[in-house]
């Protein structure tokens, strides 16, 4: 028997501390050695669950003191392989750190851990007349979110993470544990380290508690859905609604694919047509002047009359619908996997950039369907294919740097809310040119030895 | 005659490649040796005059090849002494990057040179029915307001230059030109670098160029003042306003003695009492919507009826009192120089933060009034002080020393807008603790010979 590595003299110091809250089962390790996305998993040599930020810090240091990779776990929801354990090392998962601490309703803001998920948190909201408003679809922590600055439905309306969190608990690669802001709306103290942790991936600090802008429920809320006969209809509708300045809530499109897989998963029976779903916040009055002139400008492209649905149980059935629509593409092709690009392009360009993509799809060897969140100029189209056939895997990431390309050539991005994570790191290098050295060089001020999630962000 | 000094052979340097476009006249280096803020005055040794991008980076290398200090200088408007050029060096003014080079109407974005003026760029955008958002009432540069964070009377509705940039490009320490981000309105693509510059107050790179958000001019607007008997029932109604979620465009408090030196600078007759400045945008419908909801919940706090100002020459009218309010306080004793506090506190805490600091200010030796973006839980107080008078300045300087704890106690911070330059950085330290030394380790990380506006937001 050799001497122990590294890996396992760090395991060792954080059983000391740690006890049962450590474990090396190889189930364990499993589910933290990948994420719902499609890139190959690598366990972690153990797993530790720290229950406040001072337990995080303590597993950091030991792990520094070690030179042991360090990745941080929320709830795997991430698509860009943001978790997977490339070099081992321990997975620090945050789900015991999962309190609400403070909910300030005059404020509008609310203290969180790591660990709290979303619809918990929404859960606790609700019952005090408030809302968090970022909504990725997924069931994700908001230190995941954080971390990956994440996005979704309602970022045309309420932003995404980086523009809801007012300041976080970072510990940092030697285990310092520091505070970004304070509760103050608004601040000039700095630089703006909230924004520097939102979306660095796990990569220069650990976040563990998150202060969050939260918001009243809307005195009157209304959704509907409204079809188109082309996906370009659809996307004008969203764009001029934007333009115009209407404050739609959420501006959603499903193409005629998408949305027969959801009509088959949901039991639903819409037109199986590029189809808007909407929502609409405010008071009566103005939710009733906003889809009126929604209404107008979707007329004006064709679109079918609103579908309306009013009543909270109508909402959340629609809604769940359009959020089950990456698990209904999935129901479509029985044993597939899913790799979902997330382009995002100015949205004078995004009709064209579509159109582009679609003639693309239409000459892949397995079903696609694109999903929008097109008043962002956002989309990601899902590909189902089969995990084992190398082929299709291939196909499948050569149309993804097709997607990337055409983004960057139209000004806009590789990945509008998912990431670089794993996955888009050549395509981060072709977009951002130069600013990724400014990135490393931030990236070995704050980790010196490179051990907060490795090969995340960066090619090696 | 001893050998030339470093700033010498950069002088020497510069003048070969930019011939005319360097100045070391003592007056061209007086204007740039000081802000509009109450700071010393320290002169550069010149001011060279670049036109475009590779032209700042050409004068950063010769700079940086001498070791010689590069101080970046937009409209001089900064209020605390953020462009003062403390150990001499090369002031790099921006004025002659005056070009709008985007106006994209379709995508409400532009792309301008960060020598453009806040009002030469709406002049432009409003011939195309659109405006850019921030507004911190003086005419400041572009490039200068993203480089201190800044934020205005808009912030509450539409937010500050953080929320307003999609990119940047900005030369680093050694010359090198990058783009922080691209045209998409959403991106996950790496460190937020466009925040990490927002605020940096050209210590980490000079900000040449900037792509920021535009808006349609609102189908209506509406303007009013109110006033209100004591400055807690002015404060109470604007925060019931903002927790009710009504879209108040602008929401701007002046106290009594405010009222009193508007009145007489401007020519106005409003009430000498605590009043609030609202402006409302949106449909007719929704403006008078609005308006009525945030009239009842003024009646509830007894303020008074609203006086309305509807036609764009009484909106100009009013908001130019409103701004000028800085120079109505200066002329209320003549010969003053004006120190602004810049304190944000949750706004559950602003009715105790002001009526605290109004107490504090009941003691002072000279006049002062309160200025708030109380919507944001932001005020200013505007200390009139005798320049020349060491006692009156150490009075000032204690006095918002004091604020600023009482914010940091409240868990607010000592700037919500103006930065720290030089003036509050140990008001950083108290707030941020070891936050600082984050920010430290990204300075050194960005430009290692600390050559980018030294002694700005850090103590020595």
């Amino acid at each position: 028997m050799g001497a122990p590595t590294s890996a396992e003299r760090a395991i060792e110091g954080l059983r000391g501390r740690f006890g049962d809250a450590l474990t090396t089962s190889e189930s364990d390790r499993a589910i933290h050695g990948r994420d719902e996305g499609s890139w190959p998993t690598h366990l972690p040599d153990a797993v530790v669950y720290p229950s406040s930020t001072e337990e995080v810090a303590e597993a950091v240091q030991i792990c520094a003191e070690h030179r042991v990779p360090i990745v941080a776990f929320g709830a795997g929801t991430s698509l860009e392989g943001h978790v997977i354990a490339t070099r081992g090392g321990i997975s620090i998962d945050l789900s015991r750190m999962n309190a609400i601490l403070e909910i300030n309703v005059d404020d509008l803001d609310a203290r969180v851990q790591a660990g709290v998920h979303r619809m918990a948190l929404n859960e606790q909201l609700g019952r005090m007349g408030l809302f968090f408003s970022v909504d990725p679809g997924a069931d994700a922590t908001l230190g995941g979110m954080a971390a990956t600055g994440a996005a979704g439905t309602t970022t045309v309306r309420y932003g995404s993470m980086r523009d809801n969190v007012l300041a976080l608990r970072v510990v940092l690669a030697d285990g310092t544990v520091i505070d970004t802001g304070t509760r103050a709306r608004k601040s000039a103290a700095g630089y703006d380290l909230t924004r520097l942790f939102i979306g660095s991936e796990g990569t220069l600090g650990i976040i563990t508690e998150l202060t969050v802008r939260v918001y009243g429920i809307p005195e009157h809320i209304a959704a509907a859905v409204c079809s188109f006969p082309t996906v370009g209809d659809a996307v004008a509708t969203a764009i001029e609604a934007v333009q115009l300045g209407i404050p739609v809530a959420r501006c959603e499109l499903l193409d005629a694919v998408g949305m027969r897989a959801v009509n088959e998963h949901a039991g639903m029976d819409e037109a199986e047509a590029p189809t808007l779903f909407l929502e609409f916040h405010g008071t009566e009055g103005s939710v009733s002047e906003d889809a009126r002139a929604v209404g107008a400008i979707a007329g004006a492209h064709d679109g079918s009359a609103f579908r309306w649905a009013t009543t909270q149980e109508e909402r959340s059935r629609l809604w769940s619908a359009r959020h089950n629509a990456w698990f209904a593409g999935l129901a479509m092709r029985p044993g597939c996997r899913s790799l979902a690009t997330d382009a995002a392009v100015p949205v004078s360009r995004l009709a064209e950039c579509i159109d582009q993509t679609q003639a693309d799809m239409n000459a892949l060897p397995f079903p696609a369907l694109v999903i929008g969140h097109v008043a962002d100029g956002n989309f990601h189209v899902q590909l189902l294919i089969d995990g084992e056939n190398d082929g299709e895997m291939a196909v499948a990431r050569a149309f993804t740097a097709r997607l990337s390309a055409r983004a960057h050539a139209m000004g806009g991005t590789c990945t509008g809310e998912h990431g670089i994570g794993f996955g888009k790191r050549e395509a981060l290098v072709a977009e951002a040119g130069p600013a990724v050295e400014v990135m490393r060089a931030l990236k070995r001020a704050l980790d010196p030895e490179g051990l907060l999630n490795p090969d995340k962000i960066f090619l090696a």
